[in-house]
């Protein structure tokens, strides 16, 4: 029996997403022991009894000597909380082990990762899996979250192609497509895509729910209200971290968003019904190709 | 066998909303004959083979001669269609005949019946199921669309209690849950929960399928950004009518919206972490309360 890809992995943040990659690790064959550290004791006791974790420890324990003989550390809390986690990580980090992540944001994490990391830095190989539910907690985590779904790599000039190789080779064991962006542009990309959404729906409800006759607005919302604003049940604190984190990309896209209202605003001043309908003809066309494109259409 | 509630119902648009009002009412046992109208003679073959309508007429027939002893006249036409509908109805308008709509607007389609309609203004009960799917035509339509859905009437001074009463009556056969606002105060509300929603989407889809490089946004968009475009998906015809009809409330919540997104703004520019995750947690904690009340909390 060949050796698996990794012998000793380390997941700091055992939750949805660190927790699916080692379970999918797991269930490849590609990794022989696991160790998770987290803050919550009584998530990293439900990694253990799923699976997930063969030792855990909580932050504030002994677990710096786990990291020496480790072949590959996941960050795999929230964004704002990589800078700590990678000056904690430098001090006791072995000579040949990788680092990666999978923040959802990238231009801070290697700032940061630059900062602590000293010369392993060339060790540490910056992701981001394009994976998730409205779920949380190592609860939630299952082997097959990663199956089909883009996962992005983000390495720098001075990233080992070796170190590189072998998080990619995780990831595609855990059944992800990998493809590689510049930092930059993975950053303006995910703010066009996903950050601006998120920030697009806490503000509509936010902005709803502060009002005096919020109730009367609420009760007359139906399912059309319930899909758009389904971004704003996400983890407030993650989400803080990643608008904070990417705010530069996020703030252009606010603008261009800001400028394509005031278009619509004007169409709507002139009662210019022609402009407004082939706007819309022009997004729903976009939209059912990308949905044709990516699964065949399905909606859900 | 006591009379049903309606002896004849004539349908314009025998589409989703009109063909499910029909089946509903059949189902319940609460209407005698249906005549349906609408522009396309396929979509009128399929609704009398699916029992909707017992005579069709596109509408360059002679439907007219169907009018004078109907007991209720459903308008199911996008909102743009209304006033034209209005004023070709008029004419032949029955002495007892009730019109009632389906309209997403309410105060122009108002507008509209009290010009075209004369003394037959006090038998028009304005109305506005909150219901519908992604799909469309007599083919869609299904008897239980209405069930436990809410319902708004925005009758007017002028509305006789009698057709309010009748009109009333029909929703709870479907299943509806019935209230009444005024209309501008319909007319705002539908604004902020479902037009501007319906706007944004389009918005940014339009937006991103606009730029040189449209591919690589969508290449990376996934299941949170699904769910916040899946309106941008909705017909722009039908669309287009229900923001020039309602362009007043729609540009102050516009407004209301792109100040909300300024404040935002100003967030990211000062990093202000604090304000921002306070902001979210107020729109997970409303939104999250709002299904909760709504229907147990279930998602779907």
């Amino acid at each position: 029996m060949p050796a698996p890809l990794l012998g000793k992995l380390v997941v700091f943040g055992v939750g949805l997403i660190g927790g699916s990659f080692a379970l999918a690790l797991k269930r490849a064959g590609a990794v022989g022991d696991v160790v998770g550290i987290g803050r919550s004791r009584a998530n990293l006791d439900v990694a253990r009894v799923q699976g997930i974790a063969d030792r855990t420890y909580v932050v504030d324990e002994a677990w710096h000597v786990e990291l020496r003989d480790a072949d590959l550390i996941m960050l795999a809390a929230p964004v704002g909380q990589m800078p700590g986690l990678l000056a904690a990580i430098a001090v006791q980090l072995g000579p040949r082990t990788i680092v990666t992540d999978a923040g959802s944001t990238k231009q801070d994490i290697i700032a940061a990762a630059r900062t602590h990391l000293g010369d392993a830095f060339a060790r540490y190989v910056p992701g981001h899996p394009i994976a998730g539910t409205e779920h949380s907690g190592a609860m939630a985590a299952f082997d097959s979250l990663f199956r089909d779904r883009n996962v992005v790599l983000t390495p720098v000039a001075e990233t080992l192609p070796a170190a590189i190789d072998r998080v990619d080779a995780c990831w595609s064991a855990c059944g992800g497509v990998i493809s590689r962006l510049d930092p930059a542009r993975h950053d303006a990309l995910f703010a066009a895509v996903s950050h601006l959404p998120h920030a697009l729906a806490f503000a509509l409800v936010a902005e709803l729910a502060a009002r005096p006759d919020a109730r009367d607005h609420f009760r007359y919302a139906a399912g059309g209200f319930r899909d758009f604003t389904r971004l704003a049940s996400s983890h407030p604190e993650m989400w803080r971290d990643i608008c904070v984190a990417n705010r530069a990309a996020l703030r252009a896209e606010l603008a261009a968003f800001g400028d394509q209202l005031e278009r619509i605003d004007r169409m709507l001043a002139d009662a210019d019904g022609a402009a407004l309908a082939a706007l819309f003809a022009a997004a729903r066309e976009a939209r059912n190709t990308w949905l044709a494109e990516r699964d065949g259409g399905s909606e859900e």
